[in-house]
């Protein structure tokens, strides 16, 4: 790997790093404020608990020797030399990358648990997820011999299979397994700015996402930022609209969840759409998200911040969009069906996302009832009742207790402020 | 392009994109409680309508075959082809880096529109003004075949014209046109703390703005980024210490004032000044700016988190500074006049700041004008008075219902917390 | 240096320019809400301040000639061409690289004068301490000739010695100079999604900070970001697991704190530890950090965002760790204790570290002292009781003059929303 592929692949590990902090806002924001320390630590615990679980065994069963194509060998790397090997081909800093895409997944799952979750049980699952689900979905996609690589032909650019479909599935099998959250009345989201903040940091790591998969400074890298960028814009506008048709009045949560799903959408489909449809790509993702949202909501499924709405439903708009329109002169050149490809991409493609779905959701659901069988993983009522913030972290997000001098204080500096120039005041 | 500079590049668009969520919070946190959603979806929007309206005519507006200097073919470009195209000289990244010039200067509009405009009208507005004001602006200035660049000669390094002074005479028309908020009282700025989380956002990626702008990772990059936090360093210095001079006390909202007018003074002269003279640019264009915001309020302008201040005229500072002390030994080798440089800079200058600030703010409140004769753009006062929030957005920034639970949890935590090691609290 | 390493340092310098709106977010969640704009005016003026300082003098007293080891010569940079040389060695982006590490330096120290001390006399404290604190020691550590580094052969990779130990010792000997603060009852961090924002900022800088150190994009800048993400997990665990075992709970605060405890500690040794010992090393470090702070607590010490704890304490012992377990495989080459190295860095880092805390410790009391006679350096008890940010800054962080409305509108809206879709409402 030349020098400068080594400044970007190093430029784009900092930007994903920037997504954990990020999704704890994003979360964080959209729960009540009874909720957020224990959404904020269950992702960051996600970025915690993987990078030792994957250094120690997963990079081995992700990109270890494959197994049939089904599973990498899990002792295949030595993290004393293999995982840092000084071999000229950027080994180190793409397992560091690596490692972060292994724990956005167990993050993106957080989702399903919000709220009601013992904390205790949250690291444990994580750990084992991450070698029984993320390890093998991620063979069969990014291993050069995984199945789905290599007998499937499945195109998906930056892991919209591994890492988006496959945490949505798994946080929808999480929130089906714990039941909803009780609530006394409708929560909404605390504090929208945060959610926001989390936008952000979340559509800037994510040019690190997919420009860093290209894995050089290359024409590759610039085309998926260029898309990226486009689908981000198309998300946002593809939200809001059917917002203002079916509801009305345009929000900033609605904005904000849009974004995040032009995002995702593009992110199997970066590297094989033209400009055009990956504007209209992210609008459709966001359009499905928007759907899945009520569905989800009609069913009575209390998956807190939608990953399966916005990561499950949008990643496989993404993906099946490709198997339509795909545009030959992108650097994937794969043709989508409009543009002369194949037909066979019509079941390799659904075959794929029916897989890690069905995989994903299956195994989650079981790792959720083992460990609940072992010991209850949800919290009790009472303490539900409290709130899980006071009552399993003994902490709140927000103390007010100054507030009251605050006030006071504030006032006195009216006054002060009132003799002088009002400058921030209009 | 060299693979190097392609890596930096990609770094540069990533930086940037962070300055949508950073001017978000930045103008969100400056202003009361009750519109916040709303400031926070404009310049959100701005990003989603620009990226489509730039890619489909807007970049041939700028940088297409010239018009007599006046404006671009708009035709120039096919996005299907031009615009990511794989020529080796990083045109993809190229276009997708000034998509996102485009997009910050309609989203810094926004400023003259807080609390007080119809949301879909903004939208309309962001498109017609991509199109009308930012499209001819920037071909002036951004084209090598622009008037402004190629018979005026100006000196503009990163787009102080084009994006900064062009966005502050447009948000001052836009304040002008619509009239100040209705407030029974003051509004003062609801969260400083995201105002500068949004401060830092907006810092970091303009080091990519105006690094990025070098369009290579050399040593002209290298001297802007250093100018640029030489000045920032002076802009924060010299808003707080006018404050200390006329009004006795320094503010968190100053610093992050006086930041932002630093940074923007430097963005037209970053590569021209050496290293005192960017100190000091940073800290004449706080003072600029701090004079600016006071004359605003007094003449009752509600130009509402100050674009025309702290862009329009730390602009004009930073434009005209060049003039005078601009350094021979810079990497622009451009002499100002105590430098020995031409005295024609002392009419050149000005008057493509004139005919920018002149045009942007005519064309846009012909803009304005004309679409409030189509249908109002105003809200109206009845949902002025609830907040454009609620009563627009149907949506509020915070939450508080979770509150008062939240309060009991927190007793609750403190029990416990008192009976374990308070680690935390001093 | 070549241009893909140019464009990695000018990538790691604006990470690096992230960490003080993140360190002002961090000390600023955990304080009080009455003194959340003085701490973070201070983390921000440190970067105005020294920025200043040193490229004026700062620079010459690091890097310039070396007197017998001791100090630089202050006056052997011209910062009109040294300091923004086109010597195509990278010297003007490495200046600016530097002028943030005596930055983030200073605006750690801040930690031990939280809500109590003048503004202005912070500020010349923060101009004075460069010079007489940071200048020297930063010369014994990272000039070629500097006495520790050639005569001690101290290893230390990216300053843990010149800015976390020494920043740690300073906010500790200011905190025991300035006194406790007067407080009626305890202060509890008052917004942990803010500090927890602070903390992916400086996560996110950190990679720039320890990477962009290797000063080029090569395997040392690889090896380093991925023993950084290690540590980082490490250190989040360890924190984590020791408030499991002592206090029952984990906590967002203690997770923070454990996460850049990690960090810090990798810091002298990320290119001298395996993969293994660097997870361990972040444990370590946090869980120094864990008592250190339990301690301070004790002693009755007011050193309010934990510096000496999380930087003096955890830069030990990442320091240390090296001495026993530094692998001779990885790029330091350097080898411990226990891999066969020489017995005598027992004694020579013990020395580095001794010196180091001994001589910013005392310097920094005796700065204080003088200044104080000068002129009282803490602020009035009766500012105090006020709060210093209304008392002192006339400003506070937060505004709820709007709420009362806001509230009034959130019933609007909810009526509103009631009628349409809550597809945001679970």
């Amino acid at each position: 790997m030349d020098a400068a592929s080594v400044a970007w692949i190093l430029t784009a590990t900092a930007l994903v790093l920037l997504m954990f902090p990020g999704l704890a806002m994003l979360y964080g924001g959209m729960l009540s404020g009874r909720s957020v320390i224990n959404m904020m630590m269950m992702v960051m615990s996600s970025l915690a608990v993987t990078t030792v679980v994957y250094v120690i065994i997963g990079h081995g069963l992700v990109m270890g020797e494959s197994k049939s194509g089904i599973i990498g060998d899990p002792l295949g790397f030595s993290f004393f030399s293999d995982l840092v090997a000084d071999d000229g081909e950027g080994t180190t800093i793409s397992a560091a990358f690596f490692i972060l895409f292994a724990a956005i997944s167990v993050a993106l799952v957080s989702s399903g648990a919000a709220g009601r979750m013992k904390f205790d049980a949250w690291m444990g699952f994580a750990a084992i997820w991450v070698i029984v689900v993320y390890g093998p979905v991620a063979h069969w996609v990014f291993n050069p011999d995984g199945w789905m690589l290599a007998d499937l032909g499945l195109h998906d650019y930056a892991g919209g299979t591994a890492v988006h479909m496959n945490a949505g599935a798994a946080g929808l099998a999480l929130a089906i397994f714990l039941g909803r959250r009780n609530m006394a009345k409708k929560e909404k989201p605390h504090n929208l700015p945060i959610m926001l903040i989390g936008v952000g940091m979340l559509a800037m790591g994510w040019l690190g996402f997919n420009g860093g998969t290209a894995g050089a400074a290359d024409f590759l890298a610039q085309y998926v930022v260029m898309t990226s960028i486009l689908a981000l814009a198309g998300g946002m506008l593809g939200f809001i609209i059917m917002q203002r048709i079916f509801d009305g009045a345009y929000t900033l949560m609605g904005l904000g969840t849009g974004a995040i799903a032009g995002l995702v959408a593009i992110t199997p489909s970066a590297d094989a759409l033209n400009p055009v449809c990956s504007i209209i790509v992210g609008a459709l993702g966001s359009a499905g998200a928007f759907g899945a949202i009520r569905l989800a909501h009609r069913f009575g499924i209390d998956d807190s911040a939608d990953v399966f709405a916005v990561h499950g439903v949008a990643g496989m708009v993404g993906a099946m969009f490709v198997v339509f329109v795909g545009d030959p002169d992108a650097p994937a050149e794969h043709a989508g069906i409009f543009f002369g490809g194949d037909l066979d991409m019509l079941w390799r493609e659904p075959v794929a996302i029916i897989v890690t779905v069905g995989y994903s959701f299956c195994a989650t659901f079981a790792i959720a009832w083992l460990m609940n069988k072992v010991h209850p993983i949800r919290i009790t009522a009472k303490d539900e009742s409290i709130g899980i913030d006071a009552a399993v972290h003994e902490e709140v997000a927000y103390d007010r207790s100054g507030s009251d001098e605050n006030e006071a204080g504030s006032d006195a500096a009216d006054r002060e402020i009132s003799a002088g120039a009002d400058y921030t005041v209009k």
